[in-house]
């Protein structure tokens, strides 16, 4: 049966629970821990910084489907279920054997996947009575969803902004503002950990790591308040599961097996959630798929990256995280994958990559948007410059069954719209895009800031 | 049957032809007509600056459906068909009985409705053989879907962007790039007539009628070009009527039948797709709605204009037609609805709205942000400028209900998306947001530009 253009589900094939990848993981992703006693943070101990519910998802690695409330299952339906599109015009384009498909999530005003965690978020807090969140984010996608989600809740928000992207995406912050949030830029004299850090490094273009450190600091110095991440974490996975398993839904209708699915990865939330019900059919040995995360060469913490418990944020204030990390001290080049700039990677895909379940890639920014701009005009979507990655990596691996005549049917992630990032078009259209790739010297300055914590953890 | 929150119909389900208004009009729309002669144009006449498929279609008043060709189904299968929301949490928000439906434009990187007649328009020019099209834009949402249009068959692509825009919208114009388009701030020095408006008036914020006699002239300067328009002539209207078929056979699926259909009226384009099959129910005597056209104070030609032949273009080098309109010489205050500043309107529209057949409203600015920031933060859909002002018509006529307990069927276009437009919004969120109502002095100005043609044409 030939596949349509666009694979739509109804609203009743939304998922009605989210899967846990972690449950059919034989080897464990390592829990938090904290930077003093170096033991397993608890449900005590965290539920100060983050919502109750939130800890309680974040400890369980045991439970495989975990309810979606009714609630937060109401408003998915605002905007999803998102389509599987199949891209026939980039196939011929291309000139390819393979057959590509992908998942398209930026159907919605926040222009990403990032709604999906941010009403899950959102509405644990305000179901706990809480005031607001805080947050940060790097290239807005994270901060626009959360503005949303608390708008729809009725929940104050107050948004860290990586300042590198707080001053490329001044859309971004309207956008913020129109959902009645408040965006500071990052590092802000706000907190104490954003004056400390603009007291060293006046000239910082900001990181995610840094703005995290304010964040949180935020959160746990004002009362109803607590703090809310956009990725990396193992409850952004779960909640970010809808996109796999409708992905998962669409395809089996119309007996579909891919062969290769791919997605950028900044902290893990897009692919990790992708990738979920077929990491888990891997996991449990029924079936093998190639499972590509693509990371920015500039920013390359799967593949040139150490395995390590290291802070999550650059002020040293969060919990350890054991992880593929650059130093929580990097600071890449201020490319235009705000989101893809996060110098750690999530503990459940970094344990996945560390068993050789998952693969990884690192691409260079102008090829990247070279592929951003074949799939714009032949598939009629301008796409973020993160997913823009996952683009260029399906491009690739499509050109690759082109040289040798296998027709793979591959599948990518594509998270988000550009539409706030035309700084980066623009930069790109003009020809004076550039890229940085860390010398190991560079490299070698982050991994020095990693705490030193006992292999046996 | 309880609606869902989107109805989306298949693939197979979009309409194979469109719907042609006027083979049901009893009054025909007045025709084109030579301002030399004032004899209506021919075949003949049209072909040096339009298409001639094109042109067929502008003097078709009798044929009711036109095949869609299979390329353009191609085309619209990408992003078509387009859903019908249910605006439940609208309603909530707003307290009322009645239903409110929107069908939604907004889901391609054009951002707009217009992509609908771009890829007619395109398709036509590249069939012809011809090497590229000329156009202008106000609001950005035509040159952008005419250059992705361009961009898919291989054309060309000249855009006269109007200043105010140009100036505003540098995301637009970088989207137009990155599918390889022209983009000129109109007036410009490219052409005699943009040489001319800027040696009269160097300060002007530009206009849409300015910006098409760049167009025009552009087009016929020029071996192998032809100029395409975004709105108001009647083959524009007959490929948006793909809007209003979609609609109604989502609607009739579960057994709607609308009360009042609403829609933001620039040209008329996205009201008169809309409205296309139940204006031709209305026209045969079947069926009655209430169909209103919403337009600006600041621009208001069905309000305020005079049913008078006159010029398309503030350059007076197009042809004559029968409008609505304010003199083309009137330049509108610069508010952010560009779309909307046109200073004539659609002749088919004129015609139905001189019959009785379609109503018309006017509204500010202020209130329009605000009706577009409550439905962004119930819907999750941030509204274009043009396309909020048929929000707040709904709105109101939601709010009516409420005070009579009548629980109507409210169906409204959402035409476009804000995204590109957060200028307006920064300046609607930073309190400054002003409009100016023309005085009658000001509208007076304008008329007096309105050239003297027989009333027996």
């Amino acid at each position: 049966m030939d596949t349509p253009n666009k694979i739509y589900l109804t609203e009743e094939e939304i998922p009605k629970q989210w899967y846990n990848i972690r449950a059919d993981m034989k080897v464990k992703p390592a829990p938090l821990i904290s930077p003093a006693t170096h033991k397993p943070l608890t449900f005590e101990e965290l539920t100060p910084v983050f919502c109750d519910e939130l800890v309680r998802q974040e400890l369980d690695d045991t439970t495989p489907y975990i309810d979606i409330p009714e609630e937060v299952l109401g408003f998915y339906k605002m905007y999803r279920p998102s389509p599987v599109m199949r891209a026939y015009r980039l196939e011929k384009e291309l000139g390819t054997p393979a057959k590509i498909y992908y998942k398209f999530e930026g159907n919605n005003t926040s222009g990403s996947h990032k709604l999906n965690s941010a009403i899950a978020q959102a509405y644990y807090a305000k179901k706990q009575g809480l005031k607001g969140v805080t947050t940060e984010t790097g290239a807005g996608q994270w901060g626009t969803a959360l503005s949303m989600a608390c708008a729809y809740v009725g929940l104050e928000c107050k948004v860290f902004m990586v300042k590198c992207s707080y001053e490329q995406k001044i859309y971004r912050r309207e956008v913020m503002r129109s959902y009645g949030a408040n965006a500071t830029s990052s590092p802000s004299t706000a907190t104490k950990i954003g004056q400390k850090i603009l007291a060293e490094t006046p000239n910082t273009t900001g990181s995610l790591g840094c703005a995290i450190s304010e964040a949180v600091e935020a959160a746990v110095t004002q009362e109803g308040y607590r703090y809310v991440l956009g990725s990396v974490l193992g409850q952004v996975l779960l909640h970010q599961s809808v996109i796999g398993l409708e992905t998962k839904t669409a395809l089996d209708k119309y007996g579909i097996k891919p062969d290769i699915i791919i997605g950028c990865t900044g902290g893990g939330s897009n692919f990790g959630g992708l990738i979920a019900p077929y990491v888990g059919e891997m996991l449990r040995g029924e079936n093998f798929y190639r499972l590509i995360a693509v990371e920015p060469t500039s920013c390359p913490s799967f593949t040139r990256g150490k395995y390590k418990y290291d802070f999550c944020d650059t002020g040293m204030i969060t919990p350890l995280a054991k992880m593929y990390t650059l130093g929580s001290h990097f600071i890449p080049s201020p490319n235009h994958a705000g989101g893809l700039r996060y110098h750690g990677m999530s503990s459940i895909l970094s344990q996945l990559y560390a068993d050789g379940v998952i693969e990884a890639v690192a691409v260079e920014q102008k090829p990247v948007f070279e592929s951003a701009t074949l799939f714009a005009r032949a598939e009629g979507i301008l796409p973020a410059p993160e997913s823009a990655h996952a683009v260029h990596s399906a491009v690739l691996e499509a050109l690759a069954c082109k040289d040798s005549g296998e027709a793979k049917t591959i599948v990518f992630g594509l998270s988000g719209t550009g539409y706030f990032d035309m700084t980066a078009y623009e930069t790109f259209n003009n020809g004076t895009m550039d890229d940085h790739v860390p010398t190991d010297e560079e490299l070698a300055v982050g991994f020095a800031g990693i705490p030193d914590v006992p292999e046996d953890i």
